[in-house]
């Protein structure tokens, strides 16, 4: 299984109402993309000072299934009208999980 | 739940062999820490330019949960010991699961 795991820091213009959306059509994307095996988003709890923002985790059986998801047109249209023009910064990571 | 996601990056001195034994020693947590509910881990896979080299997904059932594996002192002693001296960059986010 492939995990992919991404965080974003928002924009200090970013606000409540944007992130909201970001959220609520990421809440949409494992209805629409069959690749999803498990989905997990949202901010940052506040525990920790430093931390980034946002993050995603996303479960995908290969690597063609994260390629699916990452060009699937409803994930970039996300990407491209709600998350890029909020977004200050970016880290991901795709690693394979083994094990239970 | 409590989804605790964390990123580095190695120094350009970090080996292969001090790299492994991340894992090695990361691998032991889940039955040493019982707030540790999922623990997935391991280095970037290479699909993509400009990744972080390494995803830790740690999953906890409230934050008191998070706090025990944080300072755990197993979970420290890899920190310092092995984490710390490779260590170049690190993001991190912990974000409240909800829904299946």
């Amino acid at each position: 299984m492939i995990r992919h795991v991404v965080m974003f820091n928002w924009t200090p213009e970013a606000t409540a109402e944007q992130v909201e959306q970001v959220v609520t059509e990421l809440g949409k994307l494992p209805a629409r993309i069959g690749a999803i095996k498990a989905y997990a988003f949202g901010p940052d709890a506040g525990f920790a000072q430093g931390n980034f923002d946002f993050a995603v985790t996303a479960d995908f059986d290969d690597e063609a299934g994260y390629v699916s998801y990452r060009d699937h047109p409803d994930h970039r249209e996300i990407v491209q009208r709600l998350i890029a023009p909020i977004m200050a910064e970016r880290s991901a990571v795709q690693f394979e999980v083994t094990g239970p």
